[in-house]
Order: C-alpha cells, then sequence, then structure tokens
C-alpha cells in the first residue's frame, strides 16, 4: 500500500500543540459536529461497513464476530450518543490537585496537559475507532488509529466522518491520524516513530499484546487479559457469595473483569459447592476442579495447570480449594493476571489481609469483580482496562489521558 | 563472570511481596540499621573505594571523574546522613487523595502502593547506590542495582553493607539485588526480564538511555538530558532578568536544570544583551550567538544549527534573537529536551501563553530553572529527573515510585 506512517506521526506531531490549547468549548464543538456527522452519513457508513461484512463471511468469520462487525442505524445512534456523553465529561486538562508555595516563595502548581500523540492499536469492534478518537480529542491529544484488517473500510469511512467534522469546525484533520494499512510492517514501523508518538495503547488478543510490547521504542500502556478470581472464605455469607460468584461468571462471560477461577476454602466447601454448582449448572457453566472440589462435587472435569492460567472468556470455571487466605493470596498472586479479584468474608481481618496483599488493579471484599470498568467507578467513559502498573492501571479514563507538568510563578527566585 | 541474571531478578520478584507489606516503622528500621552499618564499615568502602581509583587513574579517567568516584570518612558520613533524612519522609504507600461512594453503595478508594521491582541502571558517583536503594525499600520496592563499572568494587562494597543492615534485621537479603558484572550482556538480558521486573530507570549518558529505550521490553522512565532555555522577553525587567539567567547558567553548569541557550526579545537585546555578555565574561562564559546576537555584541562566536542542539554542562551559552514570544515558545519546543524552561516578563499575557504552550516537564516565569529538583520542589529526596511523559515527569520522589490499586469495599453488589 505504501502508506508513508513517519509522515502521518509527524503531521500528528505538528498538529498537537495547537490541539493542546484549545478550550473545553471549542474541543466539545468538535465532539459534537462527529456526532451530528455520523448521525447525517450513517448510510454512506453502513455501506462501506457492508464490504466489510461480506469479506468477513468470506473469510468465514463466527456469526459472533460478524455480529461485532456489524453497523446498522441504531448502533450508529449509540455510536453518536456515547460522543455526546463524551462531550459532557469534564476536561481533565489545565486542572490540578496539587500546589505548594515554597519557603522561597515560589508557586508550584502540577497542573494535567495532554500526553502528546497516541497510537490505539485495536482489533475490536469498529465504534472503538469513534470512542478512541473522541476521547483523545476531549483530553488534548492527537491520535493515530489502527484498527483491525477485517473492519477497514467501516474504519475508513468513520474516520473520514470525523475529519469532515474537524474540516468543517475549522480546525486541521491531522488531528485525527488513520493508518490505513493492512500491513504487519505498517505497525512494526509506528512503533519506533518515538520521535513523533508519545504513547501506544494496545487492546486485543494476547499475539498483539506481546508483539507490541516487544517492538515498541515508545511508552506502551497495555490492556492486556483479565484473569479474576473469586475466593469464597470460610467465614463468608454464603447466599452472598452464591450471589456474586455467580454474577461475576455468568452476566458477561466473554469480558475481562468476569471471573475465570473461583477458590473455595476448605472448610466452607462442603457447604458451599454444591449450591454453587447446582446455579452454575442451570446456567450452563462448565465447571473443572481440582481433586478436593471433584471429591465434594464428583460431576466436575478435572482441572490442569494449564486450566489456573487460562482466560476462557466463555461459560467455564476452574475451581480450587484452598487451606487458608494465604493460600488464596499466593495463588491469586501467582496465576491471575492482576486485574480484578475478590474476598467473600465476613471476617474482617482476612478481608484486610486480602485487600493489603493481593497484587491486582482493582481489589474486593464482599462485591462482583464485574464492577471494574470506568463508568462503574465514576470515572466517565473508558479507553480501556490497563493492566500495566504504570501510569494507568485498571480503568483508564480521560484523567489517565494526561499528564502533567510543573508550574512555577516566581518574582525573581534564583538558587543559593 | 557468569551472573544469573535471571535468578536475581526472580528472586527480587519473590521478594518484592514481603517488603510490599511492611510497615513504615519497619522499612525505617532497615534504613536506620543502613546508615549504621555505613558508618561503621566506612573503612571497609573506603578500602574497595580504592581500588576503583587506582583502576580510574590507570585507565587516564580525568581529574573531575576522579573526584566523582572517591568515597572518603566525610563523603560516607553524607550519604549516612542522607538516608536517615529518607527515613524522615513520609511514607506514601497506603495513602490516597481519591476515595468515591457510588450509587450502589460500593465505596472505591485509590491507594498508593509499591511498583513492585525497580531496575536501576546509572553511571555516576557509588553514593547513587545508596540513595536509589534507599528510596525504593522506603517506597517497599525491591531493587535491582547495576552501576558503573569504573565502581564497581565501591558499588559492591556498598551493596554488601545494605545486605548486612537487611540480615541483622531479620529481613530478606533480596530486597536488594546488585547486577555483578561489567558485562554488557547482562544489561541486555535484564532487560528482557519483563516477567519478574516491573520499571528500568536508566540515569546517564544519552548512549545509555538510548540502548535501553531500544532494547527494554519493561517500562522505562528516562533520565536523560536537560537543554533547558530562558526567554527575555521584551518586558522583562532587565535588572531581575540579568540575576536570573547569571544564576540559570553559571551557579553549577554540570547540571541538568542548568540553561543551555537564551533567547532575547528582538526588542529588548540592544539593552539587555551587552550587560548581560560583560557579567557573563566575568564568570568566563563562552558565548555562541546567531547572526542578530552578533551584530550586537561582536566578540561572540556564530552559533550553528548544532549548538541549539547540545546540552553543554559546562560554561558556554548559546544566545538566539527571537521576534515574538510565539518564535521563542515555538524554537523551545522543537529545540528544548522539554525539561525546564522559563519566561522573564513583566507581561501577564505574554507569561500565561508561556506557561500554557511551552510543553516542559517544567515551566517557569521570573525564576532560575536551576529549582528543577525534588527537594526544592518539596518532594524530598529524589531518584532522578524523569524526562518521559508517563507516570513520572520531572523530579521523582516517592511518590513517583509507587502506582496505585482500587481497593473496593462492597456489601454484597452485583452488576445488573
Amino acid at each position: 500500500m505504501g502508506i508513508d506512517v513517519k509522515k502521518l506521526a509527524q503531521d500528528a506531531a505538528e498538529a498537537r500543540y495547537d490541539l493542546a490549547k484549545m478550550s473545553t468549548n471549542a474541543k466539545n464543538g468538535i465532539l459534537s459536529k462527529i456526532a451530528g456527522y455520523l448521525e447525517m452519513r450513517s448510510s454512506f457508513i453502513i455501506e462501506q461497513n457492508k464490504k466489510d461484512i461480506a469479506a468477513g463471511k468470506e473469510k468465514g468469520l463466527s456469526g459472533a464476530m460478524l455480529d461485532r462487525l456489524l453497523l446498522d442505524e441504531q448502533r450508529i445512534k449509540k455510536i453518536a450518543s456515547a460522543v455526546r456523553e463524551i462531550m459532557n465529561l469534564p476536561d481533565p486538562v489545565g486542572t490540578s490537585n496539587s500546589q505548594v508555595r515554597r519557603p522561597n516563595g515560589l508557586v508550584i502548581s502540577k497542573v494535567r496537559v495532554p500526553i502528546g500523540v497516541i497510537g490505539i492499536i485495536y482489533e475490536s469492534r469498529p465504534n472503538v475507532t469513534i470512542d478512541a478518537a473522541v476521547l483523545c480529542l476531549k483530553s488534548g491529544n492527537a491520535v493515530i488509529l489502527k484498527g483491525g484488517s477485517e473492519a477497514i473500510n467501516s474504519n475508513r469511512a468513520l474516520v473520514a466522518v470525523i475529519k469532515e467534522a474537524l474540516s468543517s469546525s475549522g480546525y486541521s484533520k491531522d488531528f485525527v491520524q488513520f493508518l490505513d494499512s493492512t500491513e504487519h510492517s505498517a505497525v512494526s514501523e509506528l512503533l519506533k516513530l518515538d520521535a513523533y508518538v508519545n504513547l501506544i495503547i494496545p487492546r486485543g488478543g494476547h499475539n498483539l499484546i506481546s508483539f507490541v510490547t516487544q517492538n515498541s521504542t515508545i511508552p506502551v500502556i497495555k490492556h492486556d487479559m483479565g484473569l479474576c478470581h473469586n475466593f469464597v472464605d470460610e467465614q463468608a455469607d454464603i447466599e452472598q457469595a452464591i450471589k456474586i460468584c455467580y454474577n461475576a461468571k455468568v452476566q458477561r462471560p466473554g469480558v475481562c473483569n468476569a471471573m475465570e477461577t473461583l477458590l473455595v476454602h476448605k472448610n466452607i466447601a462442603q457447604e458451599f459447592l454444591p449450591k454453587m454448582a447446582s446455579e452454575y449448572e442451570k446456567a450452563g457453566v462448565e465447571l473443572r476442579g481440582c481433586e478436593e472440589t471433584r471429591r465434594i462435587i464428583p460431576q466436575v472435569k478435572e482441572a490442569t495447570e494449564e486450566d489456573w492460567k487460562t482466560e476462557y472468556l466463555d461459560l467455564i470455571l476452574s475451581i480450587k480449594i484452598v487451606n487458608s487466605v494465604d493460600e488464596a493470596i499466593a495463588f491469586i498472586n501467582k496465576y491471575g493476571s492482576h486485574h480484578s479479584d475478590a474476598i467473600l468474608t465476613e471476617n474482617y481481618a482476612n478481608a484486610m489481609k486480602f485487600l493489603n496483599e493481593v497484587d491486582s488493579a482493582a481489589v474486593y471484599v464482599n462485591a462482583s469483580t464485574r464492577f471494574t470498568d470506568g463508568g462503574e467507578f465514576g470515572l466517565g467513559a473508558e479507553i480501556g482496562i490497563s493492566t500495566d502498573r504504570l501510569h494507568a492501571r485498571g480503568p483508564m479514563g480521560l484523567e489517565e489521558l494526561t499528564t502533567f507538568k510543573y508550574v512555577v510563578y516566581g518574582d525573581g527566585q534564583i538558587r543559593e
């Protein structure tokens, strides 16, 4: 295809200073235009989306995959209304929650500013194209979008609509860049452009994440897998535990904050497991258990070492009986993905121990791990859930799309 | 040497959970022991340091380099007292400045926790070995230290003292690891151990920083160069501007927050530059100027494109005359290292424009850039000054050596 990746990154890097200094009103004006143009151009978008659907059918994509790919009138309306929601969120740029006055009179304020140019590499639904672009614009960042090849026509159309909205608002189309290529080499090239791009966010399967981590010279914030646990402690409220464990596994099994492994204290297993298993059975959940589990609920398949490391994203659950809260914590820190893990207990000391010692982005007492989400945490919309430890951990909202600078107000101070 | 880098990283990764859950009192106890043992073992440390000094002389290191390397009784006392200062700083672990109660009753607190295992690769003085180890311990992080080969005997001795203090306090010696190798390949191997190491901080020259950035699969926070500017606006207070520009260049020219390039508005240049130049002359500063500068102060050498990109770290200064605050901002964003830059002006609008639009870790009005420093900013001790944009930007203190987790207190909440 011969796309000039370097030129595109340079254009974004040049445009970013204009975007960084825009007022919130001006940025909201662009978002409003994007929402409006999405609705106006829906038939064009649907027409382009049909090409992807046709190609997907030819390639033999599953029904679920084709459904994820599909854009229709109603879905486009939903995307536009998500844009208007982001428009109504507070703008983090220019805010501060840390200011000091030093003994020498210097006033030093730590102020949120845009990160700069953000590259987002994703495989998922075409609505991510709009979501990611709009979250970056709202937080004052130029963005380079690289979507999956199966959605390339849809993504191209959606970016064309964004650029139309930018132009008609009188702003640079370079704020939003589309890496219009299905070549692997284009991504490799992007990942080395640390002179122009300030952050790479990969969202997708393990292969994508691993490729980006291995090859990027640009800082990366990974949105990797969620291998989440619930630990039913010996002093759990059994009825409540059943409700929470049911919710964590069944309510939406295909997402990263759903439970994949259930840990049960040996002293409550005899009472808890048969009741829990019968609930799961009704929902069609396949259970795989350790030896002790299978002594209590023998209908269960044997879990292997591989199961403890697997994010099923499906109605499958592995179960392990443990001897103590310490064993549960060690197991979670060893096999988990440091995403979201819960203890269900009425025991104060065990709850505190679990919260302190489990090394995950979100640790819960007596609630479903399904709440790990920007909206549910009160951050507003999210660009994803970081499984990294630096800068952003857990749900990544507008604030996490900013960095800061120190603004220093002096009146002649020099250093002695 | 055949050092097992992987084993060392694994040991640190295993030890980190014990360290993360330690109380502040317990960590301070270790720090106090380290300070005490440093003083007790000073003759051993000095003896080992002598080997490095002898080797350095043989290698023909400059007098300045040998002085940086030298440890004597008094310097060791100073290092020990720096350890006691860090001991007295507040511990960030467990603190929070963000907690919400959601409509469904979930209480969600964003709590600071250690990052995990931090690898620090440095070239500088042996005191960094102690500083870095102690800052990491205080913030609950296990640390892998890799110092420069010219200080290897000193560093080995200092780490032995730390390990002695750890053992005698009854804690694991694995909290602090020393990469005891002068082989390049040992660093390469470390940079790929993302399964065990959570952050790499390179401190040193451009070659080191660049090698680490290109080769690390672990997140990196760079402590790279400082190419700092002062811009004397047309409405500057000339006497104040002279004092500040003198301080920024002359007070300590060899550090990253010293000024390297002076920008002067054309309307004030005729009055300001001759006075300024005569002050610099007294201090022995070599000046290099643009064509317009040389018309006003003809004794000045010609500055080339290369000068605008050079961090002299010496008594050399490049000078450029600009037509407007906008030109100054664009110049700084193009040639600067996004470290520390100042405007000197009495004009409110220009000051605000400069603070908003200069894309640097620290932006100043009417003060010397020399203040960019953890101590001067009120952060206490610093592990260095980040020239990266993510997680930590500018002075990096104890708080920046932590990440956070979301702690969620529920009473049976499930997601609908």
